[in-house]
C-alpha cells in the first residue's frame, strides 16, 4: 500500500494549528496586511462543498459605523440572553466578554447561498443543508489558517440572521452564517476561556465514540487508543490524566 | 505587537494539507490503526464550538451488515436524484461514483445534540443551529487530519436523516450531521472530481469577496491580493492564470 501520509513536519503543523485555534474576544486594532487575510480568505475557499458548489461569499466589512450597528444589536442579544441564567450564573455571564466587533481591525460575514449552480449540484438534493455544512467547513479553514498567520478569530453567534441581513444589505435567499472578528491578538490562552474559567467541562473523546450504534462502547482497543491519544499543542485538558476531573463537574 | 504566527513550516502544513484534502469515493479495504483514528478524532473533538458546547458524537460503523442497508438508502437516493437532471447531464451523472460506503473500512457517522449542556451554552440562544455550525467545524478538523495521516475521507449526503437514525439508532433529538467514508486510498486526486471532470468550474475567489456591503467590490489592494494570492499544494486551479477559464466554462 501506498502511504500518502505528509511528511511528519506537515502533519504536526496541521495538529499544533488545530491545538492552538481559539475563539478570540479581545483584539489589537493593528491593520491586517492585504496579503494575509488573501491567504485566510483563499483557506476558506479551498473547503471541500457539497457536489462542488462552494456556496459562500466573504464579506469583509471594515467600516466602524456599519460595525456600530452590528455591535449595538449582539449588546441588545446578549442583554436578553442574561434572562435565561439564574442569579449567580447570570452575573458570571455578564462578566464573560464576548465581541471584540469594534476592537479588531476587520469583521468577516460569511454567507451560504443555497441555490448556487442551481439544480446542477450533485448530493444537496436529499439534504439542502449540506451547502451550509459546507460553509461551516470553509470557516473552519478560515480559523485555522488565521491561526496559523498569528490572527485571531471570534465566531459572534447572538445575533439574528434578519438584522445581519439589513445592516449589510444580504438578499434574502442569503444566509448568513458566520460573523467573524479578525484581528491580531495580545495572546492565545492555553485553554479556551469557558473551560478555564469553569463554566463548562471539556469532554472525554473516549465517552463521545459510539461502535456501530448509538451508546455502544467502541472496541477496547479502540477505546485505549482513545483514552491516551494526544495531539500536540497546548492542550493540556486532552490528555487522560484530567478525564476524571472532568467527569466529577 | 508580538508575532503569534506559527513557526514558516507549522505553516506550510497547515496549507499543504488544507490544499491537498479531497474527498474521496474509492479506498482501499486496509484497517486503520487505531491509533490513527484516535488522532483524527481526536483533532475533530478540538474544533470550537458555540459555548464550548462539544454537541457533537462519533459513531464509528464497522459492521458489514449495518452499512450495507446505509448503502442501499443512499444508492435508491442517488437513482432518485438522477431524474432531476436532462437526458445528457444525468448520464454524467450516474458515471459518478458518489461513495465507497462498503470498500472503506469503516464509515463515521458525526452528530449533533442540540441540547447538551442544556441553556448553559452561551452563543446558542439566538441561532440554535450555532450546534450544527461547530460539528461541522469539527468534521473540517477530522477531514484534513485524515488527509495529513494519507487517510481519505468522502462525505455522502444524500441520504435521509430520519432513515439513517433508524438504521443506526439514533435518537430522535440527535441530528446526524455527516456520514464520511474512512479509508486509505490508491491516491489523492490533484483537483476535485467534478473539476476536473468539467461538471462545475472552480470559482474565482476574488469574485466571491465583497466590502462592507454586499455586492460591494474590496478595495484595490486587497483585490490585488486575493487574485494573486497562492498557498501551497497541487490546486493549480486557484492560480490567477485559470480564472479567465473559470468564467469562460
Amino acid at each position: 500500500m501506498t502511504n500518502h501520509a505528509l511528511p511528519e513536519a506537515w502533519r504536526r503543523g496541521l495538529y499544533e494549528t488545530i491545538a492552538r485555534r481559539r475563539d478570540m474576544r479581545a483584539f489589537l486594532p493593528d491593520p491586517i496586511p492585504d496579503e494575509t487575510l488573501a491567504r485566510i480568505l483563499l483557506a476558506a475557499h479551498q473547503a471541500g462543498s457539497v457536489g462542488l458548489s462552494q456556496p459562500w461569499n466573504f464579506l469583509v466589512v471594515e467600516n466602524r459605523e456599519v460595525r456600530a450597528q452590528v455591535r449595538a444589536h449582539v449588546e441588545a442579544e446578549r442583554l436578553r440572553a442574561a434572562d435565561t441564567f439564574e442569579k449567580e450564573r447570570r452575573e458570571k455571564y455578564l462578566s464573560f466578554k464576548l465581541e471584540g466587533i469594534l476592537d479588531a481591525p476587520l469583521n468577516l460575514c460569511v454567507t451560504c447561498d443555497q441555490e448556487r449552480f442551481g439544480p446542477s449540484v450533485i448530493g444537496r438534493n436529499t439534504i439542502p443543508e449540506t451547502a451550509v455544512y459546507s460553509t461551516c467547513c470553509a470557516v473552519q479553514n478560515l480559523w485555522l489558517a488565521a491561526r496559523a498567520e498569528g490572527v485571531g478569530v471570534g465566531w459572534v453567534s447572538i445575533m439574528e440572521p434578519a438584522v445581519l441581513r439589513m445592516i449589510l444589505g444580504i438578499p434574502e435567499r442569503i444566509l448568513p452564517v458566520a460573523y467573524l472578528c479578525v484581528g491580531f491578538v495580545q495572546s492565545f490562552p492555553e485553554r479556551p476561556i469557558f473551560e478555564s474559567k469553569g463554566w463548562l467541562p471539556r469532554l472525554s473523546l473516549h465517552e463521545l465514540v459510539f461502535h456501530d450504534r448509538w451508546d455502544e462502547r467502541p472496541r477496547p482497543a479502540l477505546l485505549r487508543a482513545l483514552a491516551t491519544s494526544r495531539i500536540d499543542g497546548p492542550q493540556a485538558t486532552l490528555a487522560p490524566t484530567t478525564s476524571a476531573e472532568d467527569r466529577a463537574q
